[in-house]
């Protein structure tokens, strides 16, 4: 590598660095060598320069090596498994439980499903804080745990280790107070070598779509999703993508023990369509892509059946029961419930023409049931009930929303938030947008 | 302001801030508000995406304000002076001891001449430590015998306070360090802010343009000539420029010492003729911006008398006086030499084909006559004369260059360098190209 002033220059001048300029960058910024003004540089540089095909696959793998790597036991490369292990990750939404739904589905068929999973942040929930609502359940699974249970029951869901690419969390830290968040290189970087890290052969991409999302508009949302999946194959991952609808939150429930209920809900073959409908959309696609069936439709016609046959609410248990967690799949009341609730009526006949997704998650993160901060406590047993959705009709009066919460000061500052939710009007056609909005 | 991470998007977007905010940001700078990692991404959104004429201005505006500002104590718009007070910047160049000559010339016909000089740094010599080898000499004048030596005699030479322009010089010292140096903008902004701050009324720009010098191409120089001009004029101040050369060294001598001797021998009459041309075409425009000729022929003709006539001499050694340094003028033998001697000869006959500036400037501080960080010592009496310049004949064995030193360590780290300086070619032609390259 060239001296670091050299580096950046290169950058802001248009040119590319070589794969071995970028690893040796990687591990001096790894292991704080490299002041933060100098990587802030860096950073503005690349995001108003880009980086080539080449130096994004050789930053992300980088970035994915700069730490522990999980390497599974038993892979079908070395004889030892018949399906490939996958892995789904969703760029982050509102009411979005579907990891607890498609990952037992794809287990139940055979599938190894090892996920590594953020806490929420910001208005998004986590698949960690939902599944920490269960009581007793770690979700702090060492690597040999986390391994070990992903072959002996086929599924496993942990926290993130701070061992994982921990470079890349350098990184972010810095692109997150220096306006260098939003560029297709560096998003893509983040996530992809995170998933490296986690040791996955396949992956799926969930990318949201719409006001309670990351990406507003489907084109943005698409390029990000090819960028995901592109730089995923070129380091050797099978990979597809979902685009899908977050205009709306998904499903019923926001929050995260009332998810969790959602999703044993669905497991046992009810609760609402659209949870159940992008829950089997992404499990037939980790059956297709992890080897486990030949095409879309069969791969549909398994997801189903473990639905509605209850293997997928077993294998969900199991994995529950492994992680310690009580069986709050034979009783959901076990699960923590907020004292107090509060309903929103329509103040109108009409439909809902629009709901604003991330007024949602914001609500529920003045309830208390989100953080702003990494180290804020979560509560999990608040919420929100969305009883209308966008093209349903409603009486003046009709329940709306419920709000489920223990705290009234946190209620009155979640109000403003609450009341942005839904809009009725007497005109709108009752008309809501696909859920699936692209595929690959 | 917005928030500095909105701050930073604007830019790093092509929005323009506005005036109000850029002076709140300089603030925050100046005051160790903004970490460093914050202010280096801005510095690269800048580099990249450029600051309005608008944003400039009010910039380079809150840079000059963020500290203390000279205000002379008698101006024409007051009623108290004749003329106006005229400072005259260089870019840096290699032997260039015009300020030396210039400043008395323009002082001697009536213009209060006050410049705010900065030491030498990199390759470049300064005006400080060339001034500062005549023994007793104060180059760390207050502000108030600053001002006051100004008004008394009409000219005063000091070093910079670190209190003029603090934010600058937060500025200066990130981009040395990020990669966002050569930016026109931050370039302009940088020494207009200093000039600004420093006080006087008019501005004449000497920009070096070839190898011993930062711009290369007569282009860039000129586009950063004009930069200057234009945003000195829109800050209120009258300004004109030349671009000149710096593809061969400026006279005949390089050093400390020996560019005061130099200096003496110009102001006496004699001395290197593009020396004297320089010296001669500056103190002109100085005197016309400065209100004391009414055209460019009448200010060279008062500038030559005073230079022929002895008064810029007499000038230049009560300004010397005032400072408490010992009388050079009168006994140059004074200044400190250094006591060793070495010849390079002319390998071969012929013409001197190009010299290379900057390996002159870089052999000079590498026998202890400059510094490479702000606290090195300065070995003031060393130094190279330069006996042929391009164009010049010289026959195999005839002297090219004289190296004056007094270690021989020293010397032989520079050896190197001084084999770069010149060239000789049997097949070039006679032929330099003229010392004024453009001029506004």
């Amino acid at each position: 590598m060239p001296g670091i002033i050299e580096f950046i220059e290169r950058k802001r001048d248009g040119f590319a660095h070589t794969a071995e300029e970028l690893a040796e960058f990687v591990t001096l910024v790894r292991d704080g060598a490299i002041p933060d003004y100098q990587i802030s540089a860096w950073l503005m540089a690349v995001f108003l320069k880009g980086l080539t095909e080449p130096e994004l696959v050789a930053f992300t793998d980088a970035l994915a090596s700069s730490g522990e790597m999980v390497r599974f036991l038993k892979t079908p490369s070395d004889g030892g498994g018949t399906f490939l292990t996958v892995d789904k990750h969703s760029t982050g939404g509102v009411g979005d439980k579907t990891t607890l739904i498609c990952a037992p589905i794809a287990a139940s068929c055979g599938l190894r499903v090892a996920k590594l999973s953020g806490r929420g942040l910001g208005f998004t929930g986590g698949t960690v804080d939902k599944l920490e609502s269960i009581p007793g359940m770690n979700m702090r699974l060492s690597t040999d745990q986390f391994l070990k249970q992903a072959d002996e029951i086929g599924i496993a869901l942990s926290g993130h280790s701070l061992a994982l690419a921990p470079a890349e969390g350098k990184f972010y830290a810095l692109r997150d107070v220096t306006g260098t968040v939003p560029s297709l290189p560096l998003i893509s970087s983040s996530i992809v070598s995170k998933k490296i890290a986690g040791g996955a052969d396949a992956f799926v991409f969930d990318v949201k779509c719409g006001s309670g999302a990351f990406m507003r508009s489907i084109e943005d949302a698409k390029r990000l999703a090819e960028a995901l999946v592109n730089l995923s194959r070129a380091l050797g991952k099978k990979s597809s993508y979902l685009v899908t609808d977050m205009e709306q939150p998904l499903g019923e429930w926001i929050g995260n023990a009332v998810e969790v209920i959602e999703a044993i809900e669905v497991l046992s073959g009810r609760g609402p369509q659209d949870t159940r409908e992008l829950s089997l959309a992404l499990a037939s696609r980790m059956l297709v892509f992890g080897g486990a069936a030949r095409d879309d439709e069969s791969a549909l016609d398994a997801a189903r059946k473990a639905l509605d046959g209850g293997d997928a609410l077993r294998k969900f248990a199991s994995m529950i029961h492994a992680q310690g967690g009580a069986s709050v799949c034979g009783d959901p009341s076990i699960l923590p419930r907020a004292g107090k609730k509060r309903v929103i009526e329509a103040p109108r006949s009409g439909v809902v023409e629009r709901m604003d997704a991330r007024a949602a998650g914001v609500a529920v993160r003045a309830l208390g049931g989100g953080r702003i901060r990494k180290d804020d406590h979560v509560d999990v047993s608040v919420g929100l009930r969305i009883l209308k959705k966008v093209g349903d009709r409603a009486d003046k009066g009709e329940p709306l929303i419920e709000i489920y919460y223990n705290d009234e000061g946190l209620f009155n500052g979640a109000k403003t938030y609450i009341g942005q939710i839904s809009s009725v009007s007497d005109t709108a056609k009752p008309d809501a947008r696909p859920l699936i909005l692209r595929a690959l």
